[in-house]
């Protein structure tokens, strides 16, 4: 048998958001986010109903937040609130017989129709005493004298009920409601993390190629974290919050990778870091040539000084020379022939790699994992980026989550699960604060409405998107062919349609020559060091380093940008050209409200001049809008159809900050 | 705080249908009905897995049943049965590691590429010998025989693979799996009632004008009982498996209404029938002119014997002359000055009518409808048509529907709510067995479209649409306007759209002239008896009757079209050529499969030529149909593409059942 129906209330409230699968996982949300909260509850009749939030914050503080009825027989109720303090919230709908506004409302209308007058006062009487039983001093008082003065003749009905209303007395009945009938739905909570789960500005680089140079010989030196410091302050320059590193343990040597992914590595190849762990150590360690731990705290202190948090890699795999594969075999897969099992897919191998079996010691992966993890955020390290987390169990990701932010609710732990949206969504509801998604193969304006419609509303309680323009595994073919304005149309799309972009060292070098037939780059740092030339690079006109400043900026200075779930899509005629907004409201943002429209040729190919049309209500504005275009600093008027052109060649996108 | 974090299972199972709310409520289903049941489920990395409903009958009995992949991409996984027991079936997901077939893709891949060919024989025998500890006799000893075959040389790995499949080996390992990692979902139920709850041709007629005449004064003479008797023959030459009635007991006198609706009634208007009571008696009482208790038995007595059940009205309002009124003046509203209130949506006033107040005494007032409900089933009934539940607490209707349900689950209660969607899907989760719905106002192809998928795929588990034509309150503007063709094309697709369809007397002789700015009938049956010239109508050839006879023939003989959830709908060129079809498999229809395509024009006022393009694969066919017209005989045979030409004034619509 399944469980019992459910008994409906007196009142019906027959759904509640936000909610993820009935209950069964928390909604997500961040510290400063605006959350919509709202039920679906109706009655029988025509007799009016109210609806409220009873919101419970972590703290323990409990409010009665009055909903509004949304759209015409939809019969939704919703509010928005801004979240502030970090952790679980709580909720229920409480839903019950407006009384005094049905009285209201039906005396207002047979007054207007000369009907059962004097009956209408007798029952607002009647109403007013009630709602006084339950009222206290001033309030109790006033509706006891509005209560007779209704059923005081010398004035007409009318005149009365005009003379009660003017006396304040809607404002006095809503604070001393008698809510008869009420019900209340099921309680539903809020994870509210801090504002870096769900909002932020991310730049990757690999530590080793960061200062790295090449003899003359052709031998390149490997960079360390000591020179990688000094690239820190281009990292902060450009406004990022986040900077995230590949693997920075000792890289195996057996079946090390060469460049371009192929077999057999030279001498000077210094392997993917990906391929943890040599006879120096595993996870728990640093690769030699990177430094020492001593250096890796200079390191993230350096970062933290520049605002910048650093995110660790978490790869759970071996490379075959690892100490795990020593002393702890039974963590992988023995084989029939006694070996031990690589990675593969079949046909393909991986012999590089030595995948974990969580099955064989849960218990005993997990408390390495976590020894591990707890290693690292003693040095200070508040980010993991999680690699390939679909190829380990979901419910280990759930456990070693739950038991990291008991102690450590600070820490993030970042997806990096490119697979199908069923995996992708469970890792979120494991607990994952943010994941990669699919917006790299989102290039043109109609897929780019859709899936940013899905990430911002129908996913955003379990799912917080990462919005990568590039990593060191995707270069997509928008990127590789669409030419330098393709560069700049996807950081301008990444920093303000979600609430976290990221990009990957390389991209403002505009980056573009992938590997025949792969959607990555040629010559990837991942197997080999990169020496770039940045003291050149900030010097030139010709990078995109500037825009990206100027992005990042902007969304510093827009509050609206650094929220998710308020993106709503407009439209143009234009098949390629992209139109949204973002608003926040005044009171969620110190008494000013702040809304960003962007406009966005999505051809990096072309010239489009066409017409959009803005759903102003969305925009907090009604009729015409005063708007400052904050690339070029240009200002318009415009109003709910508007003429653009955008060249991809010189500016692909307007970011217009609507002044009123 | 919100309830604790669902623990997610070593094999994810993170959605199952069908589910209403999370478990909420239970499906709903139909003693013959088709059920998709399945699973999102999904587990890391490359292994396979596999996932079984676990289904467990209202006697008991409990089977495992393995579900398909669908769409790619999608982890879902599927099965249809075909649900043949009254009452509560539950069943949970089970997911599981399917090492078997792991092994088995592993094995030919690597075979095919001369990879790990020996090894991979080994581990075949290595996991044949675990599957034989767990199997018995004959499998037992099979498993262990093609065991050692796998690792005897003698012939090449791939010569003793193919041996080993030859010899069975994938249906035994598939009879005795190891289900390693089980992952269980939580139980839900599906509530299947008997057919009619959700499948079947209905009909209205007031008994009162079924042998109404005319003196030659002009006066008309009631019906009763006993005339109407006589009618029960055309209803069931029609094919109609439901008789509805208007309510049957004594109409008040006070503010009695007159033709159309007025005011004032003469002294022969015979009044509203859901004006209920007057001194002879309420809802427990036989109107004195429709004849006696014995009368009405006769008549349902009657009507069973033509296979036709008799619906009731439950209206749960009074005429002011009601005996409740004088019993228990505590079931409606007292006013503040006294007086009892009539029904009112203000300004307009309903003086004939006093609304029951449920929350005066919610228990007496229940016990009092349980006692009417149950005197009526006592007398054979077992369908109400509930009359305005939506102007009723929802909790009532969901306490009464299950105290009566739970002595009768035999009794079907019909909600008549045309209002918003919240409330209409409220009522079917409260338990009502079938809604009217709108598809009265869904008369365009999109609109169909839209409206149709909506009601056999969103809201099927928990709200069974009943397709009424039309009905004594709703005559469209579409039937007004649309002249006989109208008619014809209504009349088709509520046959053959969803599963339950209505029609109200009088549509079949094209009774299309509404009341000036209304949208009912002129004239209405509800205020005045209805004297109608049967004898006339049946010889004639210019009447609906021989479509409707028709209609229900193919309904009957067609099984595909008894169900609502198998509906597809599929492409045409032209805006106004609807195109759905329904199929029911081999293996649920006695061993032959079921498919009927219907294509109409939704224009009454034109003929339209197009094309239509058949989802193929919806339909069970590869290539080519061959189909017969059964309006007209006609055979063809069709394919993906196919020209069609509809002429509304002759034949607006194709019902094709595809032959193969």
């Amino acid at each position: 048998m399944g469980k019992e129906n459910k008994v409906i209330g007196r009142i019906p409230i027959s759904k509640v958001w936000p909610e993820v699968d009935g209950g069964d996982f928390p909604a997500k949300a961040f510290d400063g986010e605006v959350i919509t909260f709202g039920a679906t509850s109706f009655r029988e009749g025509h007799d009016l109903i109210a609806v409220e939030l009873l919101l419970t914050s972590p703290k323990g503080e409990s409010q009665r937040i009055r909903l509004q009825e949304g759209r015409l027989g939809l019969d939704e109720w919703t509010t928005q609130i801004l979240l502030d303090q970090i952790g679980t919230w709580s909720f229920q709908i409480s839903a019950w017989d407006d009384e005094y506004h049905t009285w209201l409302h039906n005396a207002e209308v047979k007054l207007a129709a000369s009907i059962d007058e004097e009956l209408m006062m007798l029952e607002g009487q009647k109403l007013l005493n009630r709602l006084a039983e339950n009222a206290k001093g001033k309030d109790k008082k006033a509706l006891t004298e509005i209560a007779t003065k209704l059923v005081t003749s010398g004035s007409t009905p009318s005149e009365r009920l005009t003379a009660a209303l003017a006396a304040g007395m809607s404002e006095i009945a809503d604070r001393n409601p008698l809510r008869n009938l009420e019900t209340l739905s099921d309680s539903r909570s809020v994870l509210c993390e801090r504002r870096l789960a769900g909002s932020g500005a991310w730049y990757e680089f690999f530590p080793r190629s960061e200062g790295a140079t090449r003899n003359k010989d052709g031998v390149v030196v490997s960079g360390n974290f000591k020179s990688a410091q000094k690239s820190l302050a281009r990292v902060s320059q450009m406004g990022f919050e986040v900077l995230y590193l590949p693997p920075i343990h000792p890289i195996g040597t057996s079946h090390r990778k060469g460049p371009n992914n192929t077999l057999i590595a030279g001498p000077n190849d210094p392997g993917s870091p990906w391929a943890i762990g040599n006879s120096a150590g595993g996870h728990d360690t640093i690769h030699p040539e990177l430094g020492t731990e001593s250096d890796f705290k200079s390191f993230v202190k350096a970062a933290n000084k520049l605002n910048i948090e650093i995110a660790m890699d978490l790869a759970l795999q071996a490379a075959p020379d690892h100490p795990w594969v020593k002393t702890d075999p039974q963590w992988f897969t023995q084989r029939a022939d006694g070996s031990i099992a690589y990675a593969e897919n079949p046909p393909k191998k991986y012999q590089d790699i030595y995948p974990v079996n969580f099955d064989n010691d849960p218990q005993g992966i997990f408390d390495e994992v976590l020894r591990v993890v707890n290693k690292w955020v003693s040095f200070g390290i508040k980010i993991f980026r999680v690699d390939n987390p679909h190829t380990k169990p979901v419910d280990f990701w759930q456990r070693l989550i739950a038991e990291v932010n008991s102690k450590n609710p600070e820490v993030i732990f970042l997806a990096e699960a490119f697979t199908r949206p069923a995996m992708m969504h469970a890792l979120g509801k494991a607990g994952f604060q943010q994941s990669y998604c699919y917006f790299p193969w989102r290039n043109r304006k109609d897929e780019l409405v859709e899936y940013l419609n899905e990430l911002a509303h129908l996913s955003a309680d379990f799912f917080r998107p990462a919005l990568w323009v590039n990593t060191p595994d995707i270069l997509t073919t928008y990127l590789q062919f669409g030419g330098k304005p393709a560069f700049k149309i996807r950081a301008t799309i990444a920093a303000t349609a979600g609430a976290i972009w990221g990009m990957y060292s390389g991209f403002e070098l505009y980056e573009s020559v992938a590997r025949p037939g792969a959607e990555e780059n040629i010559d990837s740092e991942k197997y080999e060091l990169k020496v770039r030339d940045w003291a050149t690079a900030l010097k030139s006109q010709d990078t995109l380093i500037p825009r990206v400043t100027l992005l990042n900026k902007i969304r510093n200075e827009n509050p609206a940008l650094q929220q998710l779930r308020n993106l709503v899509t407009h439209y143009s005629d234009d098949p390629e050209v992209l139109v949204y907004s973002k608003h926040i409201a005044a009171e969620h943002n110190g008494g000013k409200a702040n809304t960003v429209l962007v406009v966005v040729n999505t051809d990096p190919h072309s010239v489009r001049e066409t017409t959009v049309h803005l759903n102003l209500e969305a925009l907090g504005v009604k009729g015409e809008l005063k708007v400052t275009d904050l690339i070029t600093g240009q200002k318009f008027v415009w109003g709910e159809h508007n003429y653009v052109r955008l060249d991809s060649f010189t500016e692909p996108a307007h970011i217009l900050r609507v002044e009123t």
